[in-house]
């Protein structure tokens, strides 16, 4: 048994937010940029460990290979800045959007980068803001490149988020009984997890900070992606497949499981297996210097060999960090090797109308030799067949 | 009086939509472009009623002079979008992100539009999408320019949604006594609001509905952009300054107010005074031909000769509709016109370090002679000092 890392609650140190800023840097210099703006609201938090909503107003930073980050902000949110924004910054604001002549945050914004440098811009980037940028603008992945790798902090971090969604699922499971109703799983199970952010990080940045849960009943657990009805009722049977997601103070993660009230219907019981059976087979893979596209190809390729190829309608998995759906990404077409302190889930999946839904998701770190669970929910079919009587 | 709208809970018919379309179609033909491609969550919620959180997973809107829409989506949202979506639309879903090569978003995107082609895209869409965009490229504000006058089915819609935040900010006042603290009241005011929601709309989108509420206390009310703490305390006397918006099934709406629990402070009294003759001066000039950077140029002036110009930190209002942010903006630098039909906070706001905040918002609808304030809370002097014994 391999040992989990220790959980982190505490916000992020200045070194953590220079060691980052360092290994942007590095990647400038591979690339030949003089400058770097980011304008991605989860790079600037990345490198700032400052949360906004993006609304017309807008916030950059501008990197360059030494001095502070400059920070081009609107006025209005120079006390939100200081009061939440780490590291080395040297804070300029613009009046407003729109402003007078002279005052708008382009006027200022052309001033910061000069006509013939090379600057660096997110593929995220708005038209917008690319327009408006000086110098011989160059797009570039660095800040998902650097994001991918996560720091011994950024783990410890999504451990402890990890144990909020395992702690909401835990809950989710103990209420989920015939007739009980969406929302008020929804309710319950987030509340158990807001409490318990509260009470681990008493100044978690609620910007930063979202919990989700729910549950699928079997009449519609085969559609994944569409909301359930806030009053649809837990059912007898199965497959119900839930989702509880988090946001914890800017890292998220998830836990998800396949489960059935009281029984399970004798024509779920193959597409279980098969789904058990494929996400072992990924979980055996998992370790450094695999190519993620391997993993999803052989995967896919066994759910096809028992007859479920037609039900299978996403990847394997995706990355976890500051967001709950990042790169890397456990996808036929995405040919790069997984790496030591990435952060993935896995998740294959098989969606059967008439049947129902088929999918278990954890949180998992990849360690030099393997990897580690790091959420926890009941995972064998005899664990997955709740009591309800 | 002025009658006020009528409110509406339902979603929008096919002829709603069918409206805006040809509205868009029509500014196409001025624009001479034979595609328009939107890339961003808010205009695809406006032409197709489908709301969704962004992720890697692309979504974009095709639109041609002729024919339905093509909705260009990621394979597992595809129940979703039939689930929500109204209006002639033509699905067609890619496989993953990534996918294998002749699979990916771009592969297929490439293929529904021309090279030589005229092809309209947002300001807001991104490097990323851009650059896989073929044809002519034009940079165009059309959704924008649509967007910003209301639909009567719209402006009910907003009334509706107005109804709520004046229900959650009654609320909020009556139980915002000295020691609550900010999380009890948060909580009160969001569950009566999302309570209301569910009980008129039953079907909601909760991907398009979001309530917040929360009290800046006199401590830190000078600052309208710092998120207060959690377990902040309301105090006896002021000024607070209260926020309630929300997003209710797709409309965004704000009320907020300056009040006092108790009494006055004298220091208070002034500030108090000037805000509310701003406010009345910027109401006064409401009404269709007015160029709105006039209106924020006089309450300024006037707020700069009662002696609090270095106390304004921002415009006079900003715009509502699918959002509750957007244009037109009534600032200084933004020199069109009001028309009717156009919904607008008026909010001019002075913010001292050691004395506090003082902003009034409503969410107000521009008539043909006039305005109609939409939201509902008290206003005078004598109406917000709250008895507190």
């Amino acid at each position: 048994m391999v040992k989990k890392p220790k959980a982190i609650k505490t916000p992020p140190s200045e070194e953590e937010l220079a060691t980052r800023l360092k290994n942007v840097r590095e990647k400038m210099i591979q690339e030949n940029l003089d400058f770097l703006v980011c304008f991605d609201p989860v790079n600037i938090y990345y490198l700032t460990n400052f949360a906004f909503y993006v609304h017309e107003r807008p916030f950059l930073l501008i990197i360059e290979q030494q001095g502070p980050i400059k920070f081009l902000i609107p006025l209005l949110e120079k006390s939100h800045v200081i009061d939440r924004a780490i590291g080395d910054l040297d804070i300029v604001n613009y009046y407003e959007f729109p402003s007078p002549q002279g005052e708008n945050w382009y006027e200022i914004y052309e001033k910061l980068i000069g006509d013939n440098a090379n600057v660096g811009v997110e593929p995220g980037m708005t038209m917008e803001i690319y327009q408006k940028t000086t110098g011989n603008k160059i797009i570039t992945d660095i800040l998902d490149e650097v994001r991918i790798i996560k720091s011994d902090y950024e783990i410890g971090r999504i451990f402890h988020a990890s144990k909020i969604v395992s702690k909401g699922h835990k809950k989710l499971l103990k209420i989920c009984m015939p007739g009980m109703a969406e929302f008020g799983i929804f309710q319950e199970a987030t509340s158990t997890m807001t409490s318990k952010i509260i009470q681990d990080i008493p100044n978690a940045n609620f910007k930063a900070t979202e919990t989700t849960a729910a549950v699928w009943p079997p009449d519609i657990s085969h559609e994944p992606h569409l909301v359930p009805d806030i009053f649809a009722k837990m059912q007898k049977g199965g497959p119900h497949v839930s989702i509880v997601q988090a946001q914890v103070d800017g890292y998220g993660v998830e836990v998800e499981r396949t489960f059935f009230l009281g029984y399970i219907p004798e024509k779920a019981k193959k597409p279980f297996e098969v789904m058990f059976n494929a996400r072992k087979m990924a979980y055996d893979m998992l370790k450094p210097g695999v190519v993620m596209s391997e993993i999803d190809k052989k995967v896919r390729k066994y759910i096809i060999e028992k007859g479920y190829g037609d039900y299978i309608i996403h990847r394997t998995g995706h990355g976890f960090g500051i967001t709950g759906h990042e790169a890397p990404y456990i996808a036929e077409g995405y040919d790069k090797k997984l790496e030591a302190n990435m952060v993935v889930s896995i998740e294959p999946g098989i969606y059967i109308s008439g049947i129902g839904g088929f999918r278990h998701s954890d949180t998992v770190l990849i360690t030099d030799n393997g990897y580690i669970k790091l959420t926890k929910a009941p995972e064998t079919l005899e664990d997955v067949i709740i009591n309800v009587d």
